[in-house]
């Protein structure tokens, strides 16, 4: 590993000296370098690295001392609500001067782990993690090797470890009351594997609704895994829905990208939404009202939780005491799920 | 910064030892820890911290030594364009067991900076970088102090530093050239700053097909500066377009997320679209087909992109010479933009 802070710092003047060329020669390769001969940009550089000569900008930064970090796993990063909450956890760290380290564990423990250890070997302050499954085990072990740890959209089993989440259960339930309040008494859901969180919360709350509408779930619930949480599952859970001669007259897809493969498919398909079957999204991204069917769906404070999430682990460091947040969402009714 | 692989490795029976609890009331803690009391629950922990225990697992990974990392700055992580490209540099990082650390530059050459910085304090085996306005000096200086670099979704200046960039003059000659054949005569074209490469080739694509035309550019071409480069900076510049009386017919986006916030508002303002007014957005992200005004966009190809990128990076390391990638970009021609 390198540790350019540690060096003698080099002159502008000591990159010329070495290279014979004057000093605006030395600034040409690095500001304007396609008007240097490639025999003179070697030699300027060759200087700028005997000398490890530090340019501007950098040189007053690397002055200022070692950058402070926190590391943040998501499950997808090509989801917009992760990349959502990443803006809020970066805003809140802008303010105490923090920077963000950020890594996708694609739903995979494994990869979780390999972070986690790639953070601590860095030294991070801290991490924020959306696990990957049931197990936070690791997680403690962080802990207790002295790396703050804040669970993200996933409230803690324990009350010494913050968490910042969104009611879960309440989202699913708000979906699938809309949907029998539309007059549908089955209901299919597109849903993520149970290991992950959110997906077994979710479900429950479908499940309360079932119930408290005097439904059975075994009868009333139609439940696919999607292979995997995006635009393309949505679309092979929806194929394999369609596969069914009976199936519910109503998706509830467990985000919105699932929910935009199953518009697709079935615009594809012929199939009118809402008039033959209504559907339902979780998260309302930037694009659900915009869509050609506008998304009826369950939105979240993404901006907000991840906000939290950084300014509990920031506390942390500063020795607060550990502090669990549980935000609500809400539903957000279009087209998509009711005949007009 | 903690340096766990080092440490002397205690087994789990040494923290039971120290814990006075059984084996099992350690394991419960670890994987259980509601079923366990916060007493002993606490005593585990400050055993497993005394000894620094690290779990199953984890044991395995540090065992296995140093993890491989490849830093990766892009402009924007809430850009479905960039995340592809993301997951485009994952799938190439993952085949050789690397692992990726992604940053957020936010158009910010200082936040550029910091991230390079750190990216070198932490020893990574090369970058990846989108560079936030015309300077790559930094660039140069980080590579000189032994740092690979590979210039993303921008073309290289230079023989010997590796790029990877999509031809953005072409991809704006062809949005420009399609409204041309439509029947517009003069073309607002909603642009991110001149500070940024691909907007500035965007544009010149833009000029290039307007003379083409045997049209006067300063009186066919109407370039508003967004404020960001997403839906709100979009939505801004659309209203700056309406404000005008004698605004022009067509509008071209730098980017998708720009154009979702011309359709809102053009929708919210009663214009239609492609009547009124006609659209082209930029990227082809996944949505841009299931929009309530399917949006006629220039594709390019974000995975690979990532994929090359990281190719060339890895390929560096192994000492393979410097290379000089451009993909060629593809309109997509739907509603926003053709009258049936």
């Amino acid at each position: 590993m390198s540790t350019p802070v540690q060096r003698r710092r080099a002159s502008i003047n000591d990159v010329a000296r070495l290279a014979e060329v004057s000093v605006g020669t030395v600034s040409n390769v690095l500001n304007r370098p396609d008007r240097v001969s490639p025999t003179t940009r070697e030699r300027v550089v060759a200087a700028i690295a005997e000398l490890s000569f530090v340019p501007n900008g950098s040189a007053r930064q690397l002055r200022a001392g070692t950058i402070t970090t926190v590391g943040a796993i998501v499950l997808d990063i090509a989801n917009p609500f992760f990349t959502d909450v990443a803006r809020g956890i970066e805003d809140r760290l802008t303010q105490d001067d923090y920077t963000l380290m950020l890594a996708n564990s694609e739903e995979d423990p494994e990869r979780e782990q390999r972070y986690l250890r790639l953070f601590e070997e860095h030294g991070v302050q801290g991490v924020m993690v959306v696990p990957s499954d049931e197990r936070i085990d690791h997680l403690l072990a962080l802990r207790a090797r002295g790396v703050n740890v804040v669970l993200l959209d996933r409230s803690s089993p324990l009350d010494d470890l913050s968490s910042v989440a969104v009611d879960d259960v309440s989202g699913g339930e708000l979906a699938a009351r809309h949907l029998l309040e539309q007059g549908h008494t089955r209901i299919a859901f597109l849903n993520g594997p149970h290991a992950i969180r959110q997906c077994v919360e979710r479900h429950t709350g479908v499940v309360r609704a079932l119930e408290a509408a005097g439904l059975d779930p075994a009868e009333a619930l139609v439940e696919i895994t999607v292979p995997s949480l995006n635009a393309d599952g949505g679309e092979a859970g929806t194929r394999e829905l369609l596969a069914s001669a009976d199936h519910p007259s109503a998706i509830f897809c467990v985000n919105d990208l699932t929910a935009l493969g199953a518009l697709r498919t079935l615009r594809h398909e012929g199939v009118r939404v809402p008039d033959d079957v209504a559907v339902v999204g979780y998260d309302d991204v930037t694009f659900a009202a915009e869509l050609g069917t506008p998304l009826t769906s369950v939105r979240q404070p993404t901006h907000a939780l991840g906000f939290r999430a950084a300014d509990l682990l920031l506390a942390a460091a500063a020795g607060a005491p550990a502090e669990q947040v549980l935000f609500q969402p809400e539903l957000v009714v279009r087209a998509s799920s009711t005949t007009p």
